[in-house]
């Protein structure tokens, strides 16, 4: 099988080296013995390969329209949030687009459960303070006994939801499918999102964006949060109305926010989300473990090559209506 | 039996009010069926009832020295660092000093779990970005398979080793008695300190501060810590040497700090502290959960009071030569 990896590094400073590509992808196996693989940073590599190309990996959004691939199969991404490819019109018949859904479940987890634990310890406005150099206490408290909603029960929110378990937190799990999630004490369907946001102490936002989701928090559904609520985003900026969130914070009708997704990235010099009050802001890199990222892809694309060789359905193959 | 609540409000904003000590000390019991309880705000109203009062519970270092009561058994602190009290050479024989021991290992873990979180995720050095609104990327990682050293394992560093260990950390334990620790991988005795430090990737202050501590982590013991280590303290400032830390930072030698408690507290406007690079400040509240704090005293204080009618040895009671 012909590969070509295209990774323009854009972002963080990490590469999917030769090196990384042989360390995950050593020893002896039918699967991969007859793998060709070539390297490439721009789209004019790309484009060199394409005639022969028929796995194509992606660190980043690849260029469209394709053109000119024949033998491509399969493009595989080394990130989930499909919502810069979607709709999915651009994909050649016959081409499967694989995700590396999964990957970004533990990283996640612990930065969920950070920004839990910060927000009930002040943390945003205690750094505002620093700022200021200003001493003032602020009453703090535990995570056990209050009461979690997660919007999105796939990798992250699943593994938010384990940890805010441990913490013993009572956690609410909304998404389009109900049914019993092993770290939720109950799991309602999206539709009655409504009836849990008063009662959500703690609201974090972990679904992947597409037509159902996009604002799926807007100004009305902020309105419901209880008094001094706190929210976490780990999704897409454009999960939740960004000036209705900054007007609750102003206002203090909300407690505090941690939010690592913005509606535009980066977000510029002046914006006034920079200095909204008990707000703390880091810029997307909330799912990504750097030591071990670039393997764990690997390890979730030798997973789809096996399913390959054993004719069976692709785990990561992404359902273009759902976008995931 | 005669006691005295004397509660000056300093600090952070909660009283211990008889509401409170109503709830804690509800329903019938022999151990506390003749408590009279008086409560006092002033210096004054603690020296009227000194002739009187078999017990004083305090909420701050109480005045000292102590005259004219006659009838003083004991003095029940809702604290636990008795630092400010030392040497207990103001304390009149035959009475018994008290802390409250215990109370904060369930929140100590939390911030300290918190802390460790916060430093693999850069957020120290993402919140002076912040305040400089710019958009720069840093990789972080996952506390698995890391290194944690704390030296102290009574409920602070007990708490933050229960934790460490639930997300898949090597923990260290450093005391001055060693032996196994449930949640620690090995305990060494303080004199292997230094042996100890070159490892440590994280490393936790969580003892008190006496003769022993004092300056433990003094400014060579800071540089046998790896380069972009990370420290966190919820002790006392004064156990490390505060500009040898800033220093270590200013340089890069270490990767991040996290700091509850400070040499001089509060720490004054103008002081390095405030502005060092990579190091998250909060004011001295890693260990109090506002909501619970003074009830979970009144529940120590009980059990001592159980104790107590029991013929049994108190169980806070402060070893006056250790300092807890």
């Amino acid at each position: 099988m012909r590969i070509h990896v295209h990774d323009p590094r854009i972002g963080l400073p990490r590469r999917l080296t030769p090196e990384i590509w042989a360390a995950c992808f050593a020893g002896e196996d039918p699967c991969w013995a007859g793998l060709e693989v070539t390297f490439g940073e721009t789209n004019e590599a790309l484009a060199a390969m394409l005639p022969d190309v028929e796995t194509l990996v992606c660190t980043q959004p690849p260029p469209r329209p394709f053109h000119a691939a024949p033998r491509l199969r399969r493009i595989f991404c080394t990130f989930s949030g499909m919502d810069a490819l979607m709709p999915l019109d651009w994909l050649p018949p016959g081409v499967t687009l694989l995700n590396n859904s999964g990957v970004h479940g533990a990283k996640a987890g612990e930065y969920a459960i950070m920004s839990m634990l910060m927000l009930a310890n002040n943390v945003p406005a205690y750094a505002a303070d620093q700022g200021r150099q200003l001493w003032q206490r602020r009453p703090g408290g535990m995570l056990r006994g209050r009461r979690l909603t997660v919007i999105g029960l796939g990798a992250l929110g699943g593994g938010a939801a384990k940890w805010a378990k441990q913490f013993g937190m009572h956690v609410t799990g909304v998404r389009m499918r109900p049914g019993p999630h092993p770290d939720c004490d109950r799991v309602c369907a999206t539709g009655r999102l409504e009836e849990v946001l008063p009662e959500s102490e703690f609201l974090l936002l972990a679904c992947p964006l597409n037509d159902g989701t996009r604002n799926i928090l807007n100004r009305t559904r902020i309105g419901l949060l209880p008094l001094g609520g706190y929210l976490i985003n780990i999704g897409r900026g454009d999960l939740l109305d960004q000036e209705g969130l900054c007007d609750a914070l102003d206002s203090g009708g909300l407690g505090g926010a941690v939010l690592d997704v913005f509606a535009q990235e980066p977000v510029g010099p002046g914006h006034r989300i920079w200095t909204t009050p008990n707000l703390l802001m880091t810029p997307h890199v909330s799912c990504d473990d750097a030591g071990s990222y670039l393997a764990q892809c690997l390890e979730v694309l030798k997973t789809n090559l096996i399913a390959l060789a054993a004719g069976q359905a692709l785990p990561n193959q992404v359902d273009p209506r759902l976008g995931y």
